[in-house]
């Protein structure tokens, strides 16, 4: 079984996908968790597999805050303790285990170490997703066949899409000038392609200018969280806080070679335009689900079960700030071995 | 590889799926298995692979009291010998080991072990099912990818109807007087709910009774044998022996993870209703293909390749008989190892 | 990992299946290969796995005598040397294994070993592939889940032709004449069938003739590539060179249990009559898709992960031919791992 980092806050989701007394079962780290929403409107995790017999309580139903099996009946509330058993008493082993789950910034998440230190102040600062109307919001959840780290490679290394995504997001990244830098535990890797052609995705927001200067910028922090940061202005003005836009990429393992991708775009300008939006959703959509996605799985496919290290990838330029960051997890997950 | 008892009867189907001079393929224990008929009848069952070059003798053609691999030729007995090589003499090794085989109660029976002690009246008394006229007897067939045991215990442990088809059968056993003991190698193990609202699948027997008493009763025997009795009655009258209707669910291992389920309900009553033999039809198919299949499917898929006590299931009362029969089976087949 | 023949040359597929500036991905001996075009047609193989971050190679693009990495646009000359790095200076790290490619016989062929060794002259002569107009030959691909060497076996005893095939080619070969011997490294086994039945496929033939004399042979040389020789005369007529046909059947692992499956049938006769050719395309596609496939696949799964020997199967006659190429073939790779 591959290492996980377990004293982290993992999405487990967006809120909306857990519907008032709705059941989500999702597997993190190859724990197999089940989300349900008490009547107040809290979410809870536990481990979706009755104690019993076994059976996922995500087959089973949620009520008055508690989850039923579907099996034989035992219910078990917010903290895993049985609350129900309709065949006798309930003994303390009557229990599953429960996982801190904490809702912030449109998506829910949960905490697979131990629970005395899930502070939620550790959740990742993602600000401004609350800062943008829904309504210019794209969130998405893009299940991948691929290690999540190879999906952070994608992100901490934006030259791909000049090869990967000619059409819609490249040809500005590979001769853009770049800096990568460690930040603490954070990795900050950015991008300025200076009176650049702006590739077709930013046209519509430089007003028919043929030149810009682009600056792109990710935020990377363990396990696998990235805010991507992008301004395109006319070439030669100056970058203002309102030409901004952020998107959120977060890759959470579900297990060694599959991926749960989370992702929501956000901007300041245009926030009112629809058409844009639309326009915006359908351009990450192709360039996701029909490039980043099946280049990530063939790359998945071609590694197999190997450890990525063990097959000597040529490390390039490019590669420094994905280095930086698989090397920060590595050590972070060597520090809790250490210390289990 | 698993451990399965070995010298016992397992059933192999149902005597209509194996037409004259037909061929049946099916694999028992993970022992690939074919069964064809002869001339006068009687049915065989050999290994399912030619010891020349390994093809499944099931991909050839019985004609003559042989059955002729599809692949060179070669023809073998109902004993397993080869009688016909059409490429030279029949040498000895020409052979793939036979096993006893016996019809009754309208099921095909294999003997696994040493054949030898393969005593026809060790086959599981089931004359219930000759007794019932076959248009009112509901035979079936339903594969499920989850360990036989496991399929044992649902049947085991009748609470779970209350929970898993709340719509038909459920609804009285949680709150039902229920008591289990061993008898022999048998576990048997009833409930008697009394004066209680009968469940939908009970209502037409009851001719509009609005309280009942119902008696269940199962009978287990290895290596996962079980006949369910079961007799609805007005509350407060006696049951009488024609109220009675039985049901065999008849667990046989395919592999660790895979199960071929028989299944045959009878009844003493109502015989030659005809719309009432529908009706019970389509319920037990509802219950059993939509509820109880994927339920025990998604168990498995819990439980993956662990071994059941290894995951320490919480045991409660309901568990009693299952308890008892896991363990009785795993008693014989350990005997068995040590007899080796 | 299964143990492969190294220094040999290996088909790769057909000439035609690599189009001007195309890409071919096949995995040969569970090598992932990716095939390519250059400018001046030559064809290249490369392994199809990027060195910096194991994309395939096959999922980019050819042009100018390179193909370009579809991730992060590094590209590779067809000598496997990166001949472009967008992204900083070429290392030599900076390069994929090429292995030797030589087109003949309208046929890609590769050498999975030492390059120095990789000597043309030892690619098998199919000669009369090139003597036979290509409106005349019948070239076809058939990927099959099994291991390469059984069907190796079912083309080396053709006796199984009369109870796989009854309908087409078969009804011949079980009572013909039938030699088998080893030449050198290659193994030759030939069936003559005198004053026969014609089957069916041979009637068009023999014009109407109702008793046949019928000679095949087989000529087999390591890894796995066979040339069928078959010709039809009228009984008590002799065989000239104008009545034979030749079909190559090349049987190419592409992991232990799947093979990629080269036919090409040529043939002397009736070379301009295409109603004719059009006829025995049909045959041949209804004998090896309908029927071969499906029991060497069967066969497969019965074997499973076992070794072919250690099940120790039953030899018969038939097998003289098959027993002998296994065992040279064996040898062979015996030889190269004492070599390294």
């Amino acid at each position: 079984m591959a290492r996980y980092l377990k004293n982290t806050w993992y999405q487990a989701g967006w809120v909306e996908e857990l519907a008032p007394e709705g059941v989500l079962a999702r597997t993190i780290c190859e724990i197999p968790l089940v989300f349900f929403r008490c009547a107040d409107g809290t979410a809870t995790a536990l481990i979706d597999r009755c104690p019993h017999r076994f059976a996922p309580l995500s087959a089973g139903k949620v009520a008055h805050d508690r989850i039923t099996c579907g099996y034989h009946g035992l219910a078990f509330g917010a903290d895993g303790r049985c609350v129900h058993n309709p065949h006798g008493p309930i003994v303390s082993a009557l229990a599953v285990r429960a996982f801190p789950v904490v809702e912030r910034h449109s998506a829910i998440w949960v905490w697979t170490g131990a629970a005395e230190q899930a502070d939620p102040a550790l959740i990742p600062d993602l600000s401004y997703i609350d800062e943008t109307p829904p309504l210019a919001r794209i969130a998405g959840y893009m299940p991948t066949a691929a290690n999540y780290q190879l999906l952070s490679d994608n992100i901490l290394d934006l030259s791909h899409a000049d090869f990967l995504h000619p059409d819609t997001l490249g040809g500005i990244n590979t001769s853009a000038k770049s800096t990568n830098r460690q930040d603490g535990e954070r990795v900050v890797v950015d991008w300025l392609a200076e009176n650049c052609v702006p590739p077709p995705a930013f046209r519509a927001t430089l007003h028919g200018a043929e030149r810009a200067d682009i600056w792109t910028e990710v935020v990377w922090q363990a396990p696998a969280v990235m805010t991507l940061g992008v301004a395109a202005m006319e070439a030669g003005v100056a970058r203002r806080p309102q030409d901004e836009g952020y998107t959120l990429h977060n890759m959470v393992p579900e297990t060694a070679t599959t991926t749960h991708y989370f992702y929501c775009a956000t901007r300041r300008f245009r926030i009112d335009d629809q058409p844009f939006t639309d326009f915006l959703k359908v351009a990450l959509a192709q360039a996701f689900v029909e490039e980043d996605k099946p280049m990530l799985e063939r790359q998945q496919a071609r590694i197999g079960q190997a450890d990525f290290w063990d097959l000597q990838p040529v490390l390039l330029k490019i590669d420094g700030a994905s280095t930086r960051a698989r090397r920060v997890l590595q050590e972070k997950i060597a520090a809790e071995g250490a210390a289990d």
